[in-house]
């Protein structure tokens, strides 16, 4: 798919998530986006990477995680150039994420236009995700600010929604349309309200800008962040680096968003309306949803054996799971740990780590 | 309890059974009554001779069972003398357990009272068993065959009911009744009639007679049997042993219980109603009752974290089994299988164990 938008392209794949809502096969060692949770053979991560390789080279691909995650993106990704994963001393929010790979694309490429992808979502419909990226990769020339929507279709009320303006035209043959409002998570009345209006969609995660234009966007909205980029920026790559962060980076107030530091109070920001086949793996529950069932509706990750079991997840490396008459269960067994809840329960998988915390048993979750 | 009518009783516990309904705990090589299912730190075959050895000497205790778990009653009763562990080749059923047991009492003690405990069932009140096995002693000298009658608690319909007629009087200050039938397991219908009558015990399989009382009994309903355990008699403990045993315990029709074979046939049959706390642990469903529960109303012979779960039985040696929002559920853990069913499904263990034995799996059974 080569295309005079792409010349400048960088994907820029955000791997610093914790993915805690999947314990116990996510794990603070092995994050979600570090595993194979589809059973494709490759991880998340890979999978990310894989979804890229189409549209540019390796080297023009980045990888933003924590520091004591290098060895495993090097590993899961042999390919990409070291000096494309950068590392985070400690985790600043996704903002600072993001323009800290800004500051890195700007350094090498000052026309650089980099797409803010995420390696913990499962996306079907890669081939439209390059096709939207290339019309996106057009669109931001005009200095907009640009964002993926998914279609939603169900009233969710733990995602962020955002409100379609008017139509900017098509670019690569997709439709972008003008951002009217981010909008919080919903109530499930108005979740509802959206679904039925039409003119929302989930705010996905996924960004496509100049790198100026973000850049120039943080300086208006979130100054300090904007500021320590700009102190950071000279020391990266020199034996400087390691100070700089510790002055500049660990101070940084790490609990703000892109959507809500940037997105929600910037005016010319634009929306793809993108039909992704896209989930993001939230819970077991989603898992169990979106991965292909066995012809007795079992997702079946195990050596499973039944009488009469329904639509449920097994998971295990090398144990035979036997189940008889269960139905919208999770069973997920990590060696260490066995897991067994209703599939409406795997909201509460953050609960109980809390509570695990609490009871001293924290290195079940390591 | 010294007691005249205990010098010559001898307690022989039968320990030759498979207790496949509590796979995947009890296997091929280590069936139900050589764990410690109750988590007491005792199997259930050290339980059984534990009840006895306050009543007679550890030389006196003979156990039963198939000659590929002698060594396994060797390592578990190191006090017992070798020589009283009956290993039989190939099992034939119960009434030539006890037949094989009569022949090696009565080489020993031609006035042996035999005892026929199980191994495999729970009693809580082993001193109330101990009273009424010296009652029993004392009546089986009137040449009765005594049964012991569990009085039951709910309209079981998978046991044998005793009815029982006039009483016989208080031996060692246990009463007596005259057995007036054995009934087979009855419908619900049935077992709810014999429960409101009041003249109806479970049979539990446990038998007090003297030896020459049995033998007598089984030259008269089960003449084949008893002409084979006379040809074996004089070959026991000597070089022809084995050749004895293959020409005549092999071709004996191993499906005849000795409820069947004798005790229904048999006209002066007694029964002691016993209230020892009896269960005979014949599911999961059996031992989530019965033991002790914590203060959430599980039973927990593992590390055990959860939400919000009620009435679940969790086995693990070594892993922690994390759950949340169970109710009446077993998860066992023994390494290689993970079995998890609601507990109203225990009873299906065995169709699983079929299932996995047609599906060429039988390795999980050993």
């Amino acid at each position: 798919m080569p295309s005079p938008h792409t010349e400048h392209l960088y994907p820029v794949i955000l791997a610093g998530g914790v993915g805690s809502r999947l314990w116990p096969r996510s794990r603070r060692r092995t994050p979600k986006q570090f595993l194979d949770l589809a059973g494709t053979g490759r991880t998340m991560l890979q999978e990310a990477y894989d979804r890229m390789t189409p549209l540019v080279p390796p080297d023009r691909i980045y990888v933003v995680t924590g520091r004591e995650y290098v060895p495993t993106v090097t590993a899961q990704l042999p390919a990409l150039p070291t000096a494309n994963i950068i590392g985070e001393p400690v985790a600043r929010g996704s903002a600072a994420a993001i323009g800290l790979a800004a500051i890195h694309l700007q350094a090498r490429d000052p026309d650089a236009v980099m797409a803010v992808l995420t390696a913990d979502h499962l996306i079907a419909e890669a081939e439209t995700l390059r096709r939207i990226l290339v019309g996106a990769a057009e669109l931001a020339q005009q200095g907009k600010l640009i964002t993926l929507g998914i279609k939603p279709t169900f009233p969710e009320t733990g995602y962020g929604y955002i409100e379609m303006g008017e139509e900017l035209g098509c670019f690569n043959g997709m439709p972008a349309r003008r951002v009217r409002s981010f909008r919080e998570k919903p109530d499930r009345q108005t979740a509802e309200a959206f679904l039925r209006n039409g003119n929302y969609a989930w705010n996905s995660g996924m960004f496509i800008w100049r790198v100026d234009t973000i850049l120039a966007a943080l300086a208006t909205h979130m100054p300090a962040l904007h500021a320590a980029l700009q102190a950071l920026a000279p020391a990266l790559h020199t034996a400087a680096e390691a100070d700089a962060f510790r002055r500049h980076w660990f101070p940084l107030d790490g609990t703000v968003t892109i959507d809500y530091g940037v997105m929600e109070r910037a005016t010319d920001v634009a929306v793809f309306p993108a039909d992704l086949g896209w989930n993001d793996i939230g819970s077991w529950a989603a898992l169990l949803e979106v991965l292909p069932k066995d012809d007795h509706g079992n997702v079946v990750q195990a050596r499973h054996f039944h009488l009469d079991s329904r639509n449920v997840l097994v998971f295990s490396r090398d144990r035979l799971i036997a189940t008889i008459g269960l139905q919208d269960m999770v069973i997920v067994d990590t060696g260490d740990v066995i897991l067994v809840m209703p599939v409406g329960r795997a909201q509460e998988v953050k609960q109980l780590l809390d509570a695990l915390k609490a009871a001293g048993l924290e290195g079940y979750l390591e």
